[in-house]
């Protein structure tokens, strides 16, 4: 029997990060950027305004700040104009935020300082330091620099930077993809009707959603009848062929598909691709203890899944290894016990930091924090118990953990529930009010 | 001249939980609940195994502790099975984890404490004590309660009870789409070449990937030409029809699209629905201030849209108000200013809050704490400095704030390398390093 850590080193030890794809900004956010971005223009593009108002030779409006100067007004230069003129001693042309300032001009009056003239002379109420208001061409950035580094993790000012610096696409860790595969004789999927002794299996939906949760993409796939065949030609189809879609196709048929979606799409961060993916990743669930038609351990124990048993409650039986399909592609395949919460349980453990490691981001589980246990609690010698609990504070303000009523590993009310995983040692079998132990924070459910 | 936290209470003041609508599970991850779900089934849904074993009378089983006793083998029950016969004294089944308990049966000794015969003679090694190893229907949940409650935020946890208790959708409120609606002549898509006095637009792919961050679905509309006719027309597409689709044709298409796609869709979260999508908020970015070609501020101002000035920097001109369109629809318009900075700074402070009070969460910004300030900082009087910063921990653990060194609100470079907004309040003109100031965590990019 391992533990749970020495289970999750073990698969951390065999998972590489994923692949290099290039993405539309709006496709990156959430991924790791797998190489710099360097800046392909200057940022300021070009020395402008930062205001709107006048560009003049500050020189003109010596003494404007005792009396009004007037100025001859040359011309006009809106964002998106090219100037063209130039601005000389005692002239000022119209410029608005943003616009480039015109050739002669090193300093800009702000239209609030001026009677607002477009045209003929206008009156100038303030002198001017040269520099003033005039954003420097390249004061942010110089073309040619790295603005951002691999390794970073894209999100809506990453965007914005990467976007001014010349680039709509950018470089990341594929976005993994998990198939979960469903299998049993006795799961009805939700919402259909159920004949006797059959259940809904709302483990897939979990587990679906679980990856989605993670930063991962997810579809649900059904190996129909408790047939290691069936299950089996169901692996082999989601692990699909050896050789990617080359990679211009692929990025051809990505901006296709984004113009003609351009209008209609409903979400931007996740949305489906209209190609068939390949999983990166397998996730089962049930199938591997020790009943004559555990179909997962007996198919697929001989195909490099070893199943083992771990020392921790729920969650004891695991299978994981890299399952090589007909076209020779290898795939992590994680068969995780059955029972939805010993299923729940085993994907934060074990699932998320691998597709975290396949992300190029730091595996690491869920944050951990300190808590008063508030009620007594039974735990097996020899196993690491992970109790759902209620994390809250106290009036003093400080972290206490009340267990739910329903620890079976069937209860996923009491799941549902909880907020928080709290971790009782192999060593400790029972729990007294006052203890102190580590809970594992679920957090919010909206991603985070 | 307001402050910000007033503006803020004056969208908020006006902005509305959005309506309610019907959808599939896995795409309500994130998303609030807007009716209370309630059990179809008892969960269990039968008395049944939580081992693998041998279903027995326990009684049956007097004596065993001390030396073997011998059932004989009736019958089998699998998961998914449906029994059909009885056990009676000094007999067994065969029976599976999950799989229900025959008639007569009430208990369940596990194959590890017998010889696992499966026909003929069982030898069992251990007494039985009634009820063990059985989970009885219903302790979990009963048909007719409620298991979620409204208000309740989705997650994977969620999604395993409300499948397990029968169904395969939910009610909630309706994720917001929102419309980023690109104007400005000198503005160019990422990526493609620049002419003269041409920059890339950031600011449209940097808010439709903040509004998705912040749980919304978006996309990027752009107004061709500085004129304020196109603006208004793109608004007006944008607004759409009176009318939304029946909500069971929504359903209908939904699950037709679902089936479809099972096999091929790579993102479950956020995919593209296959529907045209009304915008439920237009967020436009520029045309605010004194400008002679400010269309936003000249086109929207009599439509319903108020340009307020905010006691902030960056972020002064600020535009907010419901736009109706040409079928009667009523949606709010935010009008930020132009600058990168100024843009995402007054997303984060105004839009994110309100696209959380249209999903029915808490419309809440970031998360706040307070730093210690490790350089000097000039602030103008009266109005509330949001300023970039880097937030860590000093050596003794404590959080300190080092403000980014462009603080211009074109500073995009340095926007991307801040982690928090530094808030230096209205009355403060100076901030001297080890000051104690309120910093805005804009998190890591992963979506948190």
């Amino acid at each position: 029997m391992r533990t749970a850590t020495e289970h999750l080193e073990a698969i951390l030890a065999t998972i590489t990060v994923g692949p290099r794809e290039r993405v539309p900004l709006a496709d990156a956010v959430g991924l790791v950027l797998a190489e710099d971005v360097t800046a392909a223009v200057d940022l300021p593009r070009f020395d402008n305004s930062s205001m709107d108002g006048y560009a003049v030779q500050a020189a003109s409006l010596a003494g404007a700040g005792a009396q009004p100067v007037r100025l001859r007004v040359v011309g006009e230069v809106a964002a998106g104009a090219s100037g063209g003129f130039e601005v000389g001693p005692g002239q000022a042309a119209r410029i608005m935020t943003g616009a480039p300032l015109p050739a002669g001009a090193d300093a800009v009056i702000p239209v609030e300082q001026t009677d607002g003239a477009a045209t003929g002379q206008v009156t100038c109420r303030a002198a001017a330091t040269a520099g003033q208001f005039v954003r420097r061409r390249a004061e942010d950035v110089r073309a040619g620099t790295a603005v951002v580094r691999a390794g970073q993790v894209v999100g809506p000012r990453t965007v914005a930077l990467v976007a001014a610096s010349g680039h709509a696409d950018c470089v990341v860790h594929r976005r993994p993809h998990v198939v979960v595969v469903s299998t049993g004789d006795e799961l009805v999927p939700p919402g259909h009707p159920l004949g006797p002794g059959q259940i809904h299996d709302s483990n897939s939906v979990m587990l679906e959603t679980a990856a989605v949760t993670a930063g991962a993409s997810a579809e649900i796939r059904s190996a129909v009848g408790d047939s290691e065949r069936d299950l089996l030609l169901v692996l082999d189809e989601a692990i699909g062929p050896m050789e990617e879609i080359g990679q211009a196709d692929a990025i051809a048929r990505a901006d296709a598909a984004r113009r003609a979606d351009a209008a209609r799409r409903a979400g931007a961060a996740r949305r489906a691709a209209d190609v068939v993916r390949r999983a990166d990743a397998i996730v089962t669930s049930g199938g591997v203890s020790m009943g004559a038609y555990d179909i997962v351990k007996s198919g697929l124990r001989d195909k490099g899944v070893e199943f083992v048993t771990v020392a921790m409650q729920p969650g004891k039986p695991q299978g994981f290894g890299f399952v090589v399909g007909s076209s020779g592609r290898r795939v992590p395949v994680f068969a995780l016990p059955g029972n939805p919460v010993s299923s729940y349980v085993s994907f934060e453990l074990f699932v998320r930091p691998a597709l975290r490691r396949m992300m190029g981001l730091v595996p690491e589980g869920r944050p951990t924090r300190r808590a008063t246990v508030t009620a007594r609690l039974r735990s097996p010698e020899g196993r690491r118990q992970f109790a759902r609990a209620v994390v809250g504070r106290d009036a003093a303000g400080h972290l206490v953990a009340e267990p739910v009523a329903g620890q079976g590993s069937h209860f996923v009310a009491d799941l549902s529930r909880a907020n928080a995983l709290l971790v009782v040692p192999e060593t400790v079998t029972a729990v007294e009010p006052g203890d102190e132990l580590d809970v594992i924070l679920l957090g919010t459910e909206d991603g985070s």
